[in-house]
């Protein structure tokens, strides 16, 4: 059984292959494997051609089972397990046909989710160089490319990150427009009114809507496109209104890249969030090499 | 009706954002949204934070439509037109709280999509500039994201590329893979005669490969991971043939980048593929600007 | 709203056409269409190539509104009307790059029912002919399509024909291989006894049989692969009985054709039934004529 | 637009009404609307055969929609609003067969969703009675009738209760299984470093317990199964903890019912939760009385 | 293989099931069961808190292999098997955390389709208790709850009830606004005429309609919301009508309740239908006891 | 695992037969299989009553799977082998109930698409009996039955045929009308700069077309609705334009039947095309006889 904590839920991954295995065989399969010879049986190695952190082998078994259930997929890394240049991450064995066939779906999951494991691991190890101890946490947004919300999501895991809300379900969060609409302190009191029990999220453009979102109990704060003085100084005046141990989660979000991560990783705040953990991403290079 | 040459068929724009609106709402619906006021309606643009390429317009319409029937979309750009640095791409009027439910999935296709295809424009910028009328074409790949294959597919067409292959039922292709079992003559042998009518495409490491398969009667030649040198040696000797009009395909593949593209522009080859434009892709930064 | 007499649900008919197109535009939707000029506009008809009677009307106008929903669809013609070879049937109006598109999805629906109607219609007026008031009705069986049963089973509605039983749930059929393990009368008593008020039906290949199955109580006997003299034996058998108006329904099923059906037509027997009105059919040649 | 706060997300309203329909009308339609004369037109109304609370009106018009595009439904109480016996909820009018093909669909998601709304309310008017000011709110929970999750916690909305967390991806809940294996004060530091932000919700069963699960930090404590005297010294407890107004929410979770809720609505706990609000319903009788 | 008598068909379970566990673990899985350590496994019994009727197993286990295959279920009951309080029904063996993942998807489906059969066995027990032999069968509707249509039909089996037709297209039921059309006499005509074969089953609300259902050749007769006085009479009438064994079935509609049930049981009637059976269930209490 | 060549794609399997059991056992499952005693195990074999080639044995094998998974099936005749009336194809082994549940279902798929390869392999013969080694080989069209298409395409196969482009957006087609719209050399030229690298069909009703699309340098011509004479004289023009090896593709499409076919067979062409091998198909007789 894979660890839930790395691994997205397995009807996600299910759906996933299941699709992209449609939209690559749709409608006559693989022309070029129905060439081979019939009954040619081959093993092959997943096989790092740069260093990161793998992600996807749930989506990568997947996809080789759907196509051919005799193939068998051992992996010796897992979602989460750092991999050097040339590392070997698994072998997939059986009908030389088949694995063909399911070899660039396996890779594009593999590629792309283990890309997004190997970028939040990255700004972590920044973070963690700078900040040590007190850094603050990475976490993702919902700018996630679409449909492929919980695997995204999951290798972010993978990769050292965590996650923010999963989607407009599961927490309230009141960003500029709604607080348009609201202002901060009916907002949150409306919303702990009406969805008690859940984190409510304020987005903060300056100090005296962080002291009002504060006040009126907010349990997380973003603060929005600020500098790390202006994060600093949010951090400071939140510390003074004595929450202790409850202070609020305090988030950094916008512009925050590997170039000046480092100034942000000790601004005494709770998380720093980035879109393009997910959004932006360069797959990490996988190939599948055949053995003889 | 839309352009179907730069827009996805609508069946894929329709499943895809049924999918992405129900991981995003799935299963309480936007609990932020549900604490506005009842009956606020709203205007708001889209607008570009950076230049590029747009692409994803449909998918962007179908999730107001998904969400809200009643909200109302126009698109001052339409796919394959290009935006400037804060130019607005269209409008959204109709219920507030709708149009907060459906922003972030409709800006997460426009983004990625419009990412694509900005991408790609600015490498068929570079080839065109550096090759002139003799430029190749830029090609993708199946190296796509999976679950969006249709939809990155046209944003490579709006973006000014052109599409390999859609899966691996519209051609043959015949990779060092496939060869280990067959040999080339044998392999465009069987190829021909078991899908007569279809594209056969031989994967080519060297020139002796090059020459054949094109003694084969191969319809398309990827010369694999070659210098610009190399490519032209192979398109020299292809030449020399004297296949005239009817000369197979030549693509360039492997290890272009923005900064060595110049020097494949003028190597005589027709296509360049690349599967970074679809896999390895920076959103277009585009955000949801609301009116007053 | 069209008849539900001789319509299928429409949700059967969005679905079969969504898969349709599905099957006909994956990955790149049509290349072919996206070749044409921008914004030309079209009118089309239906037209039979060859008499019969049409059916498939709701899926043809449910291909184009699929397709391009700004595409307007007319029908001069309904399901279940008879059409002369050049009979105009309907005409789409709209895009012309989208009328293509749909045309072939629209035309295999079309035309593949209006062959099952057709099919339906000819043999019931070579029963009628032959048996006039006393004429057997035709039923179809559970020998369809595999993914069409409700649009057959609606088609042969159109073409006069009665349909069997829809599916293995709607009513006990007692066959051969059931009675193996049952027997008769104690399989009709257990059918009775769990499924009050359902149909209970049984397979006879002879007299002895009919006249268990008629004394157990069953309410529909099949006569299976009898000669008309068989049949006829059978029918007078079970009319002594006395059953007066509630007589179980006698079914002939099994080698009835064209050729033979009027020596059927007047054995006294209820219904025929063939597979082949389903399974066996050529589809009526429509066409899509563009008008200048 | 349907207000967001008492209405599930349209696109559980779709699936869950398409379902409804395919096995409702599979495979071959209404067989009973199809003896009616054609285009009869009626008009019907919604009317209570009890008093109670609304809900699942938009649940009943996308049936009548799916069904027959052509059929108008106006509705004049919405979800959330009270009916009294023989009251008038709403009105369809269209095609005849339509309407009654329809109908039983459209009832059967009205009385359900209405009975969830209304055992809520009743519940929710017991709390108030005896509590006024200081009555705890109402909790759901994931005990929900499996495929309805989205629309029976909107009911309950409806009814004035509130949503315990809407799956087990919304919020970390440690029950006595989960400590078993990981101790509360493990459990909680576990859940807010692997997932900060998110509430941390602990099950107590006693009150060394809930002492533990507050100085961990949990943000929400379930009591579970306390007598009314037992919760009032858990709420003592915990009040002299000193959190102010950032105190964990307290739950009564466990054998609240009509009878003895009274008892615990003064015992200064936030909310009360039960499944039987959404597992052990009686439907609201609602039936569809057509106008002459 | 399952007893196709008293489980629902197999397609409809993992349907069923598929979407239950996407709505509990949409985007993110199982927040909590992350935090288990990795590795443990366990065995946990489910237990009826309450005596009742067991149905739904397939649907259980079909959960947990849906979670994750290697969990082992094993039933030392079955689907119609009675169980006592604190009657052990099956028990689960597996990964720990994918244990907790499952409890309530599994549960949710048990509960409820126990709670069904219960309910069933409870009337079933009350009929038979009055009426002996003579007692009429107990009878479902189609009021079922949205989505779970095969799956609670089947319990009403396991609880020794019987299904009532399963959707409307199994057989024709000419209820009072089919007839403010038609007509009894035409209307049985007409059915017979266009669904041959098909139980004709007619609503009366008087005694006058009963003869002349009975008269048309109606299969089956609903008399609604009649006294048992009234019941008996009607019955009286149509014995007299001399129709022998194939008297129409005659069905008690409309007002039975635990209560009054045993005043009904001698009537004469055959069967007895309820709505309540489905649409108005208290699940049957069942837990899932871990194991030390 | 099975020959991707006369197989079609596993996705396309377990989804067409998904959705015929669905359509085969809602709601209520398999009422007569629901009579049979528990626990019975049978074995039966598909025996062919005619001789034909065999196609469809994935799917048949799937239907077992998916109703029971206990079920075993061994095929003794493959996809693509020639089978003599009463030859045995396989067996299925398992309990009695499941397989009379799954037999109609199998049944359908397995004759249908054996129909399919029966019919291909006929006019295969036909021609090659007349042709030889110069006889055209036979080509499919889109005109499909609808859903049906990757499966029908692999039964193609696996009677000797080939297949022509799979959908839409496989390879460019330009037919009479988007002619009107382009013409010829234009048509050509756009396809070739819009969708380098694929087949260019062109639609050709006389010489004068042929020899512009030949010029043009299209890939493949259809010859519409030639006679033998006709063809023969395209052939020769086509060949004197000295293309060699590299001869555009010739194919003969319209009016080709069993009856004339070989008179086509030696005209030079390359292909001859025929809608009515997937449209107009009558089953291969295929049954399911138990053993003792």
């Amino acid at each position: 059984m894979a660890d839930p904590y790395v691994h997205p839920p397995l009807h996600a991954v299910r759906d996933a292959v299941a699709r992209a295995i449609a939209e690559d065989l749709t409608p006559l399969g693989d022309l070029s494997a129905a060439l081979l010879p019939e009954g040619a049986m081959a093993r092959a190695q997943f096989v790092a051609r740069d260093s990161g952190v793998v992600a996807g082998t749930l989506c990568a078994s997947e996809a080789f089972r759907q196509i051919d259930a005799s193939i068998t997929v051992e992996w010796c890394l897992g979602d989460g397990d750092a991999v050097g240049q040339r590392g070997v991450i698994g072998t997939a064995s059986g009908p030389f046909a088949s694995i063909l066939t399911a070899e660039r779906t396996a890779l594009n999951f593999l590629g792309h989710l283990s890309g997004v494991a190997t970028r939040v691991a990255k700004l972590v190890a920044i973070l963690e160089a700078a900040g040590g101890a007190q850094a603050p946490k990475l976490w993702d947004t919902r700018k996630t490319t679409p449909g492929l919300r919980a695997l995204q999501k999951a290798a972010v895991r993978a990769g050292g990150g965590r996650n923010h809300r999963g989607n407009l379900s599961d927490w309230v969060m009141l960003k500029d427009n709604h607080l348009m609409g609201l202002g901060i302190t009916e907002g949150v009191r409306r919303a702990r009114d009406r969805w008690p029990g859940r984190t409510i999220h304020v987005e903060c453009e300056r100090l005296a809507q962080v002291l009002e979102a504060a006040a009126a109990g907010a349990d997380a704060l973003l603060l929005d496109n600020m500098s790390p003085d202006e994060v600093r100084a949010c951090v400071d005046a939140v510390n003074e209104l004595g929450f202790g141990r409850r202070r609020p989660l305090l988030e950094i979000s916008g512009g925050v890249t590997d170039e000046n991560a480092h100034l942000y990783a000790r601004c005494g705040a709770d998380m720093i969030s980035s879109g393009s953990l997910t959004n932006s991403v360069s797959v990490l290079d996988i190939g599948l090499d055949f053995l003889e």
